[in-house]
């Protein structure tokens, strides 16, 4: 008989989402006249930067002819988007070889295939609260061992993030060979300077480890922080990052991301570049040559400010959401280097009966930061990615419903 | 340190198609003049269907207006693809429900991920010859043991695909949980009929083994054959089957392919289907909704009259190389249902032999028998994807260089 992975059957059925999705239907079904505003989405809303959409169009009229159609893209030597992507890291410094930039359908497929080059052993180290791709996939793959009532798996090594340390990942006291980081951090919408990522990467260095570094946020930084890990001397030789274009540009709806995999990566005398290499080429095909175009193009002087206008829009809303909630006595963070916002639930509410709260009594939707980690309990989510319009009139609803906050408590 | 996945030691580290390429490179370098024509590519090189052309046009359009915009497609409800395709194998009478159809951006890429939810101890059985996916990335997983001399893997098990069996895998007489199947075949370009088909599933629900059934290239089936492994009573609790538009509708530049997962297929108790699904949840962010519409597009009546055109250009190529070669005196398989024609190498040359002499003699570019697998040894490949005016060059240069086959030999 067929052996299934039996490391699936440990992780929980419901997914985070389809819980609240679950929960907004069916008090929409109760009430249907209610107005509900969804901000607890980490998906975004404007239209593609006009520039790619021109791309697009062009790259669609040379599939139609033989003389331009495109094949397999790892197969026809185009290699137009990795330039324009090195071309960008060198406006930061960072000296990129072509192929160290590997495309992608996106930042979750390779987040989560990248442990295919790993043996299981490894011990490996996540942020709490984070991103569930990275434990739900080393679930999968069997590093994490088996869970514990309070949520946490054995084998698993967490880095509580916590509101004494700014919502940043401390140094792991503990052995941690793969150390998950993303920066801005989602969903604490927190961001790490180069100090702090000075001290991962000559940890890292210094124990023979390889940090997971995810970026998919980096257009959102606003202050003067670094953009990639490769800013800071010595990530080449202990980490690998992973950047997406949905975020940045737009692209969640057409695919394409990057992970760069430096060739100066090894463990012992293995290079983990030539192993990604041959994982993506023995089970990837490419990314779609329209995606493509559109993608470079928005590495355009054009193209550069149409996605800054865009970013622009979903930190105002973010600024517009944690104003908003601090004026009616939240706690926050996040919010300015991230789209992301991240409350503490007030008057020791758990982070779902904030989210209950929130849908029945504001019709908004949040997300209940337990759903990130043991210790996102007490915590909430919120996101930028909403119309201005309906983001100013969740905050008012929010700041209505919390006008007796600070005279009686939340749910008095 | 960290521990690095050791099976990929194992595997070579110079590809078929690589090793190809250089020869190629090399050849031309020293001859500049030489107009070498590839007949070894498995890639296509007709426009898309007009029809796919002009609805992603208008996807493209979509994504400029918020309005109308389109976030992750696995999150946004749409489910106009996977209803079409639903439709197309209602059309051969097989009823699937729409969440047993998974989009994906490449059969290669569901090929390779499906061993994710499968344990490591299962035994694989693979024919011979066979696209090398499927081996290289259960090399990757740790099934396939170890290589020999003779370029077996101790794990696998071979089903070889030789003339005495007209190409065709037979039945295992050893245990084997997870089977491969490609028909119609690549390389051999042989495909089995309903009979055959059905001994594989009677096989499959005996041993509660699982059949993955590769239908990548079912739209070139010009015969009364079945063109879905569900067409036969009893797949629904035995068989996956992965499905793609690359050569279908020419969409190896645009990827999109599928794979059917029928809600019946079990191991024990534990629903595959939900396996699949959580793998793809967790792993895979969805297809890009401009190629999802093109690929919508290929459905309608219009697409298909155009499809069948591309198809029938291809499969006239393919039966030019086909009658071409055996008046040259050479023994053929395929190009009937299927853009590859397999031939014999004449007088005991190994594949690499032939390879050298067609390129040195008749500037012509084939793919050996021996880069598919050790029981390849001996035949080539040649595919009907390159145009119709180079195809018939190429077959006139292999004629005219082998008129002296049935008089002293072709190496004499």
């Amino acid at each position: 008989m067929v052996q299934v992975n039996a490391n699936f059957a440990k992780l929980q059925s419901s997914y985070l989402f389809s819980t609240i999705g679950k929960k907004v239907r069916e008090y929409q079904t109760a009430h249907p006249r209610a107005e509900i505003i969804r901000l607890g989405i980490g998906d975004v809303t404007r239209p593609l930067p006009a520039e790619a959409i021109a791309a697009m169009h062009a790259a669609v009229d040379e599939m139609a002819h033989a003389e331009t159609f495109k094949g397999y893209p790892t197969d026809i030597g185009i290699t137009f988007l990795e330039e324009a992507i090195r071309a960008d890291y060198a406006l930061r410094g960072v000296a990129l070889e072509l192929d160290e930039i590997f495309l992608s359908d996106g930042a979750k497929s390779d987040c989560g295939n990248i442990g295919d080059i790993f043996g299981t052993e490894n011990i490996v180290a996540v942020c709490d609260p984070i991103y569930p791709v990275y434990v739900d996939t080393n679930v999968m793959a069997g590093r994490a061992g088996n869970p514990d009532a309070g949520g946490h798996w054995n084998r698993l090594v967490y880095l509580d993030c916590t509101a004494e340390t700014g919502f940043l990942p401390q140094l792991p006291g503990d052995r941690a060979d793969l150390v998950y980081l993303c920066s801005p951090n989602n969903p604490t919408g927190t961001a790490m300077n180069r100090a702090q990522l000075q001290a991962w990467v000559d940890w890292a260095n210094e124990n023979a480890s390889i940090l997971l570094y995810d970026g998919a946020y980096e257009a959102y930084i606003t202050e003067d922080l670094p953009r990639s890990i490769y800013e800071i001397p010595g990530a080449e030789t202990c980490a690998i990052e992973f950047r997406s274009f949905s975020k940045t540009a737009g692209f969640t709806g057409v695919r394409c991301a990057y992970t760069i995999v430096p060739k100066a990566l090894k463990s012992g005398d293995t290079s983990i570049h030539a192993l990604w290499g041959r994982r993506q080429a023995t089970k990837f095909n490419g990314v779609s040559y329209i995606t493509q175009r559109g993608a470079e193009a928005t590495f355009t002087a054009k193209g550069r400010a149409q996605v800054r206008e865009t970013i622009a829009y979903y930190l105002q809303n973010a600024g517009a959401i944690k104003a908003g909630l601090e004026s009616a006595g939240f706690s926050t963070w996040g919010g300015v280097n991230s789209p992301y916002v991240w409350l503490k639930a007030p008057d020791g509410m758990t982070s779902w009966e904030l989210f209950d709260l929130l849908l029945n009594e504001a019709q908004v939707v949040g997300t209940p930061g337990a759903g990130f980690g043991p210790a996102g309990e007490g915590y909430f989510r919120l996101t930028g990615f909403g119309t201005a319009e309906k983001t100013r009139q969740a905050v008012e609803r929010i700041q209505t419903r919390f006008a007796k906050f600070e005279a009686g408590g939340v749910l008095g």
